[in-house]
This record gives structure tokens, sequence and C-alpha cells, in this order.
């Protein structure tokens, strides 16, 4: 296997994809510090929104990694971060490749701008996946020329793309995926996944604008659609609908903060950027069009059981995949 | 992410995978070379029975990343390449570790003995996956300790015993594999697999003992069950069907050395040590017990289709996973 650029970005575009959709409404970003030609210090991401960014987090890992005791491992805050490391890294980075699947931001929001701590700790190179479009954050590639600093563009550009991609689309649009349990085979009967997954899928439910959901579902299954298996926050709802009444005893209707809107009227859908859809197989061949993902939780056991996707006839590309547990969780891009 | 033995051993596993069961009847192995604490040089793994194992790979490609025009460039053959390195190694690997994800091999077969080799080099230390336990290759870690070599056992030996799974099976009797093509739904129907995964399927035609099919299947789809794509060997192969009539005229009958039994006694499976079986969904419940791993080809689309696998009820490990093109292989392993 060859260890070279692609090597360490790949590293940087895996570890970005565990925050993927939990950064909301940030980008999931990765990033790697190579010391040298090979010697690996950091391989970190950004994993929150008003955290620190993918780079501070890679670059306070990478100082740590020869200053072990350093007190720059009790500082959490960016600000902090980057204060500390522009007075004390004494050179430290500049025999450094830093790598990071986006352009560095350039704005001052939350945090600090990364172009600017970059272009203070003066590595040796700064290889770059895919640009920043976003108006407010762009400029970090120039702010790196015009400190002098060798930059490299598009590496794993196509891979880079695609970790960014439910940013760009939340960001200029809508962005919507459907969540869905399966067998191996393809069955959806019965409880199929083990609680980590749950609990994952609550912390999704904790981070986006909106959860649509099916009448049928709700009227069969009355469920809560909340968040608390991570004491995280209920998302609002929309259910699809033609018939507007429901048993108003079904615990969805009883969370505090919690919108809900019974509608048949899709088009509301874009009055929101990041949407999860559960449990509406009926739905999704009306919604295919408009579906992003498919974010496919698959219990590795053959059940017999009814397959909701039978009737459907859609293309994907695997754009990744992780673990939860023994699950796999596979992130399916429509194919347009 | 922590970068430690873990993460090197990881690498070092994830290569070795990409060579499963084509190694045959070697064991599937992969090596990481680190100078210090973190500078990654090589990252390797054992290809093919005869050609290096995954130590000589890794340690050649270590060497050549400091001295990339030397002339060990141009050796391939592992006797050679022992003995340059011992030759004119200069003490290059005495501040590296080596990973592994089996003990080296003690003897000298048709490669010389890895842990010789590495005696000789004097790493800083030799972490170890797995344990041989092969009565032909064992020994490896005692010869490091007599050199006073740092050793450290056990690193991901769960990870490391399942990639190492398929040979203990096969070196102590019969390995089966089911190799199946379905799309994310489960479908079975039609033409699924694009050729790149036809490729694959051949190149382990190529190496299996023994290929089963069901009679059906012959009597339907009259395929051929060679190597073509890739120029290879075609597998002998057993089909297994009570009505031992067949028309002669079926291309599989017709490839030169090749036997082919027809049989309806699985017992004689017994008498070859790997064995992949394919396209005979009807047998899959007769000879579940006897599967060690189904070979899952998935497809990224959604197809209406009959659903092969409805009627079983197996529980897998995902144990591994490739792309092969945009297709996904998944390794599953039967929970006994």
């Amino acid at each position: 296997m060859k260890i070279n650029n692609d090597f360490f970005m790949n590293l940087a575009i895996n570890e970005a994809w565990k925050y993927q959709f939990l950064t909301y409404p940030n980008p999931a970003v990765g990033c790697v510090v190579v010391k040298g030609d090979s010697e690996i210090l950091a391989i970190e991401a950004h994993k929150e929104a008003g955290m620190p960014h993918a780079e501070v987090n890679a670059l306070k890992a990478a100082f740590l990694k020869y200053h072990p005791n350093d007190v720059l491992k009790t500082l959490n805050d960016s600000f902090k971060i980057h204060e500390y490391l522009i007075k004390n890294h004494k050179g430290f980075f500049n025999d450094c490749k830093v790598y990071v699947t986006l352009e560095p931001c350039n704005h001052i929001g939350k945090t600090p701008s990364c172009a600017n701590l970059i272009k203070e700790l003066k590595p040796n190179k700064v290889i770059i996946g895919h640009e920043d479009s976003n108006n407010d954050a762009k400029g970090g590639i120039e702010t790196l020329k015009l400190a002098d600093i060798d930059i490299e563009l598009d590496c794993l550009k196509k891979e880079a793309y695609e970790l960014l991609y439910p940013f760009l689309k939340w960001n200029s649009g809508t962005f919507i995926f459907y969540k869905m349990a399966q067998t191996l085979n393809g069955s959806v009967d019965g409880a199929i996944s083990a609680n980590q997954a749950k609990a994952y899928v609550h912390s999704l439910r904790d981070k986006i604008d909106l959860l649509l959901i099916g009448g049928n579902t709700v009227r069969t299954d009355k469920p809560t659609l909340d968040a608390r298996y991570i004491a995280g926050r209920a998302p609002n709802v929309m259910i699809y609908s033609k018939n507007k009444i429901f048993d108003r005893k079904i615990p969805l209707f009883h969370i505090p903060n919690r919108e809900v809107v019974i509608s048949d009227d899709l088009f509301k859908l874009l009055d929101h950027k990041f949407i999860m859809v559960e449990g509406t197989y009926t739905l999704l061949d009306t919604l295919k069009e408009k579906l992003d993902y498919i974010l496919l939780i698959v219990n590795p056991k053959i059940r017999k059981g009814s397959n909701a996707l039978n009737d459907l006839d859609i293309d994907f590309e695997i754009v990744h995949e992780n673990y939860i547990g023994e699950e796999k969780l596979v992130f399916l891009k429509r194919k347009s």
C-alpha cells in the first residue's frame, strides 16, 4: 500500500465521517497532522457545532504528542487553544504537513479562523481535499497563499466532496435522508436494531430540524419520537397524513417544546434544512426524487419477513459505512 | 483518534483482508513497519502462496522508503530479499517496530523463515496479533525471544483471529463459503454484479479446491464455471443433484483438466479443504450448519425481485468488508 497524500487524506476523511450529521449546521471535517514525511501525529475531526474545528483538534493533539504534559492539555475552548498554540509553538509545525478535508475557514464565528491559526504556525505544507464555497467561511486558501504557505488542492477531491455534500445541500436548501433498519436479506419486520443503534438514531433526532413520519406508523406504533436515550432535544415532527384525526393520547403529542404538524403537503419540507424520515415505506415512492440519502442500519442476520423496499427502483452510491456495535451503518446517496 | 499499537495493527489487518482467500493454502497476513514512535514506513500483506510473506514485503518497502533507488527494489524473490536485507540493513531497523497479524513463521518452506530475518534485522519491538498454531510454522516467538527482541502479543487478537480463521479451518478440515450477489433490498433476480465483481469471483474460483453448485442452476443457467476473466484455473465441480442426468452439452462439462462429480452426498465435501458454493439457494438450509461464511456481494441499488434467503434463519458477524468498484463485498461469519 502506498503511504502518500491520499493515504493520509483518507484517514482524515474516515475520521470526519464518524461525526457526519452530528456537526449540523457545520460541515463534517477531518484533519491529519504528519511530521516529516510520514510520522503521524494526529487524526482528528470536528465533532459538534460550537466545538473546536478539525484543524484545531488535530494541531492540539499533534503538539501534545511531543509535549504530553503541556498545559495545552487542559484547554478545550477554541479561542484559548488558538492563542496558546500561536504563543508557544516555537516552530514545532515547520516540518509538518496538515491534511484537511475542507479549505480551512477564514472567518471568526463561534470559533476563530483556522486559516489564521495555520498561517501563524507555518507548517511545511497544507493539503486540502475540497474548497469551501460557503461565502461566510471561504478565503482560507487565499490567506495561506499570502502567507507563503505551500498548498496542494483537490487531494481525494471526490471523497472530500461526498463528505461535504450534506453540508452543501442543507446550506443551500434542504437535505433529506431516510433512516431505516433491516436484516441482511432486507426484512423490516419486528425489532431489528440493538440499543447502540437506537442511541445513535436518538443523537440524530437531537440534531435535525424536522422528523417526517407517516400517519399509519403513528397510528400503529404510537411512538414518542424523542431523544431520551441520549437525554437530547426532541425534534419537531411532521406527520404525513391526509386524515388529520389522531388519538391525541399518542405520546409524541405530549413532548414539551415540540411542534407537531399534520399535513400531506410535501412542499412544507422545503421550509426546513435538515430532515430525517422514519418509518413511512409507503411514502418512499412519492419521496424518492427528493431524497438525498438512505441511512441504512443493517443487522447481520437473515430473517423471514417483509421487504419494505421491494416496490422501489432506485440506484445508490455507497458513500461511507461505519459500524455501530455489531451492526452496520451504510450512507447511501441517491444517484440522480 | 488514538495513534497507538491498535491503530497500526488495524492497518496491517485491513491490508491483509484484501488478499483473504487468495493466499490459499497460506493464511492472509499483514505487516506494518513503523520507525520511532509513529513514522509509518510500510503497510504490506502476503498476496499469494509462494510469494514473499507479509513481513518480507513490509521490511523491503520500509527500507526502500529511506533508500528509494537501492538495488533491493529489483529483487522479488524471498530468498534474495532476505539475503540482501541481512547483509545491508546496517542497523536501519533498530529503531523500528514491526506489527504483524500472525506470529512470524519459523520454518523454511517455499520461502525462508521470517522469524530468522527479523532476528537478524533486530527491530526495537515486534507486535503480534495472533500466535501460530500450525505445527510446521510455529516457534517464531521463541526464536525472537531467544534473540532478545522485545515482543508484545495479542494486539487486536480477536480481529487477528478472524483474519486467520479461514486458514485455521482449511488447515484442520474444511472451510466452506457461500458466494452470492444481491441488491440492497435482498433481490437476487437478473444480472446483479458488475464485471469487476465477476473478475473477483473468477479469482476465487482459481484458488478453491471445489465449487459446489445445485443441479437446477446447472440445468437452467448452463454455466461454464471457469476462471476466464482472469485467465485462471477452472475449479473442480460438484453438482448437487439426486437426478444424475444432465445435458452433456452444458459448457461446464467441457473444460480440460476439470473433474465434475454429480452427487447428493454432502459428506463428499469433507474430502476437500476450501469450497465455494454458488447459486443453490434451495440447498442453503441443508448446508447452513456446515457453512463458515457467506461472501455477500451487494450492489447498491433497490430492485423488485425475489429474496433467496427469506426462508432461512441465521445470525452472522460481519468480520470484514471491502469494495469492488461500486459494489460491496461483505465477509459474514456464521455465528455458531
